[in-house]
């Protein structure tokens, strides 16, 4: 069976859940800490960095877009997440590319690093109480996220049209690392709540709304599908 | 005719270009300033950043890996730059990505932002003197990426396998950033250095060597195909 090698708040290793569930197939899962990984995560991945999907024991595929485009190229036959014609693939790749670069500079970064990562680091390391300010300075832009989801959701049922593609996958990956800490001022932003409404009851979210970082429960409105 | 948005030393802009060419195809350039976006680049992309690629006046693709699959999906008959089977599809992605997200956080960024972006903004958005440490840690971190590829081009003629891929070019197109400064200490790194000789040496890459921005000429050996 396939492995996938993630944290559980990864954004990045939980898009990659969502799709091997949507595409109707899974893997096992296997925890690994981001900020110490093991040497085996070097000799797999010599960037270090997670997800890590091994298609079986001497199959490592690294790398966040192509770990995406490996399994839309391998298990994609009744459901595709990069659907449609060039262009309609080329603005799911742009939505992706968003949340993944800029969603997550902005906002998922900042808050995996000051309220999870700084409390199992080491003090020289780097460890430590959050720094509130970057954690007020992603909120901030959080609510322009808030405002484009809105904008792009409110004549679409899914992100990139028709159908559900990486893009929703990419993006509620990312918002839920943030909901995990109840920090999403829904009330604020109907109509990306009522997408969010929309993935968040798809079965493919159940792995996710059942995580809990050890010692970091998450807020009661996390798992509720009814927020 | 389709057309490319870029600024001429952003290595993304250039990956774009060298791949337009590899392809056997071309674009017309438009030159953009990445720190002092247009309202009309907003208008095309959202986000805000270079490169577009306007397959014509109503069309804009945009982000970098949309782009790069977008070109791969429409002008790859004859040349293939994803090529392969999905194991050896994944590597070239794999690859891309340590350059577009590694390589381009520890080294293009830095000497971009501090020998190039400075001297344009004003001082009260940060313009002015380069930030020396920045500057001295990428070149620190270069050594690194040098060794790497280095490594993996040590028995292979091109960096994913037999034929030459995206890989080499997102490789190059950052690469060739620093080597615009003459910054990169070739004699140390004859394994790299060979592989460098050998892709800029393509007809391909005559578009960057030709590159001028305004008062920063690049180094001697920036256009010397014998460096």
């Amino acid at each position: 069976m396939a492995t996938l090698i993630h944290f559980a708040l990864d954004p990045f290793g939980r898009r990659m859940r969502l799709a091997l569930a949507e595409y109707g197939g899974g893997a096992e899962l296997i925890e690994e800490q981001p900020w110490a990984p093991s040497a085996d995560i070097f000799q797999l991945n010599p960037a270090g960095t997670l997800p890590i999907f091994m298609e079986d024991s001497s199959t490592a595929i690294c790398g966040v877009e192509a770990i995406g485009e490996y399994l839309e190229e391998t298990r994609s036959e009744k459901t595709k997440l990069i659907p449609g014609d060039v262009y309609e693939r080329a603005e799911v790749r742009r939505l992706v590319g968003w949340f993944d670069t800029k969603f997550y500079a902005e906002v998922t970064e900042p808050v995996l690093t000051e309220k999870v990562i700084r409390r199992f680091l080491r003090r020289e390391d780097g460890g430590g109480a959050p720094d509130m300010g970057r954690v007020r300075m992603a909120a901030t832009q959080l609510r322009n996220h808030l405002d484009y989801i809105g904008h792009i959701t409110d004549h679409r049922i899914w992100m990139a049209g028709e159908d559900l593609s990486l893009a929703d996958l990419a993006a509620a990956a990312h918002l839920s690392v943030v909901d995990y800490f109840g920090d999403i001022p829904w009330a604020d932003y109907p109509v990306a709540k009522s997408w969010y409404q929309r993935i968040k009851s798809r079965p493919s979210f159940r792995t996710l709304l059942a995580d809990q970082v050890r010692g970091l429960p998450p807020s009661a409105i996390y798992p509720d599908l009814d927020f």
